[in-house]
């Protein structure tokens, strides 16, 4: 008899230790929290009105800044920058061409003096000419290999833990979560599924052009140094219509260039969430807003508060930045 | 005692019949239905060199003339057709003015005499100048009411039952499922999931410039008089790249258009899998191939004849073409 009952209640305790789970453990109780989780499962309910089937469960992350770290400047340039000092020896005329000179002389300040075309050569020098192959193993090599000057950990280490959490939670609950970044395509693919269990199909981005052609009777897509698309801003409702085809349900981003997917995500026939990433912790990681070049969140943070958007606060709301060093 | 040797009776019963159902039934028994499964087999099976991880299991699939029909005209150009009557009233000058004057004639040869100039017209006429979800709504409630010219069945009737068997044939075993087709991606995403089982974002075609504006203090998508991209021919391994970021163990096309996927899908280091649909049955389908203006095969049958792909015969490996009728 004893054991009977024992039998029973095993299940019942672990099934209400499951339900007691918390889903965002590295989020602090909070308003932010509590955002989040409220409209999960107003939309998980069968019995809302609120409820939303699984197959429309899309949710759209940003990633610098809202997934990973995007200072002192974004990891995209940290890795164009170092591919100019790999390749340097096979351009001699770099020590003398800028803005190649700048970047061999770790000199940023002129790197970034010289503006939007500066970084397009720079961009293109080091991302195209290859094979769309040859690339991937590239990049693969980067991710694995190179370092945040400030922390010294990997850059595949500087994402957030909270968001890691937020990813997995809408997972749980039958999302489709997907990457609408202003990065590049190519540059996230290699390694989303690994550092954020985000497929590469679900990687959506900046890209440049790609050919087809028979190389050594071999097929291969060349990447050509011209612009293909850019998604940010207005291009990012515009790339989740080409690559999702749907509205998403919630949307999460960090700064100006995220606006429109928020607007988008959140002006359908149903709610939709959109949750801001405010960077205001300087000890743990970084604190900017209205004033940043990189990252700068102004209109997004007015449009924002007169929506009742969730804007979370990193120094309050966030118990751990990044996941636990091993 | 019988009655335990029933109850584990019953179970290998109920197993041996599951692994004995054959998942292709209309095709016969034939060279090309065993090349499909013999390939499925061997990159399902653990035990095998050949085996590949489910999340690099993709099958990309054609459209016209490969999972619905594509005679007399392409369904999609029907649709326009349709369309442009719809519309007419609105426009008083088409009654007069081509290409619009043919299509109000029902004079195809006109229509078709103008060339790629004229279609293009016509397409975007009336596939642009209105919101993404407007267009959304226009081509489903198309697609649940128009019939085809010659069978009188609806379009959406007109896909190849044996192409659904090899479509839930190869979900069952592990793989992504994608439509890579020259048709508009906005045209075929209403009714993916639907028809073919396969959701919007699975869904690869040419498409129309979009832009995102505010109207009415409401975010909207407004679909511009602009070519995009163009799936087809060399743009599909580029598309394919694009939008899955991987290359695909599996691809089925029917005509010269598809050459390139074809080519793409087994050039990789892993093997990969090619299919041609050969329109050969004029009795029960359509009987075309090298000569034909639409889904012309030519180059690519004589590729696929060097290269040992599968060409599938329509009038012999079929038992039947369409869905059984309601």
């Amino acid at each position: 008899m004893v054991k009977t009952i024992i039998r029973f209640l095993i299940p019942l305790v672990t099934a209400s230790v499951t339900v007691a789970a918390d889903p965002l453990p590295s989020w602090q109780k909070s308003a932010s929290k509590r955002s989040i989780i409220r409209f999960v499962e107003s939309v998980t309910d069968e019995d809302k009105e609120t409820f939303v089937p699984i197959a429309d469960r899309i949710a759209v992350f940003d990633n610098d800044g809202t997934l990973w770290s995007e200072k002192p400047i974004y990891f995209q340039l940290a890795f164009a920058i170092d591919r100019v000092k790999d390749l340097a020896d096979d351009h001699p005329e770099w020590k003398t061409e800028q803005p190649y000179k700048a970047v061999l002389e770790n000199d940023l300040k002129t790197l970034v003096a010289g503006g939007h075309a500066a970084l397009l050569k720079i961009m293109m020098a080091t991302h195209a000419g290859m094979t769309t192959e040859e690339f991937e193993q590239i990049t693969s090599d980067w991710i694995n290999t190179a370092r945040h000057p400030e922390t010294g950990r990997l850059y595949s280490e500087m994402v957030y833990q909270p968001m890691l959490e937020v990813l997995q939670y809408l997972r749980e609950n039958g999302f489709k979560t997907w990457i609408v970044s202003g990065g590049g395509i190519e540059f996230m693919r290699p390694w989303s599924q690994r550092v954020y269990g985000i497929p590469p199909e679900q990687v959506v981005g900046s890209s440049i052009k790609v050919k087809y052609e028979i190389r050594d009777s071999q097929p291969s897509l060349i990447r050509l140094p011209e612009i293909d698309f850019i998604d940010d801003k207005a291009g990012k409702p515009v790339a989740i219509h080409r690559f999702i085809g749907r509205r998403p349900l919630m949307a999460f981003g960090n700064s100006d260039g995220d606006l429109e997917m928020l607007q988008w995500a959140t002006s359908g026939q149903r709610p939709g969430f959109a949750l801001i990433v405010h960077h205001t912790d300087a000890a743990r990681e970084a604190a900017y807003d209205r004033d940043s070049s990189v990252g700068r969140l102004d209109k997004a943070l007015n449009e924002a508060k007169a929506k009742g958007w969730t804007v979370m606060d990193m120094k309050r709301d966030w118990k751990a930045i990044y996941p636990k060093a091993d």
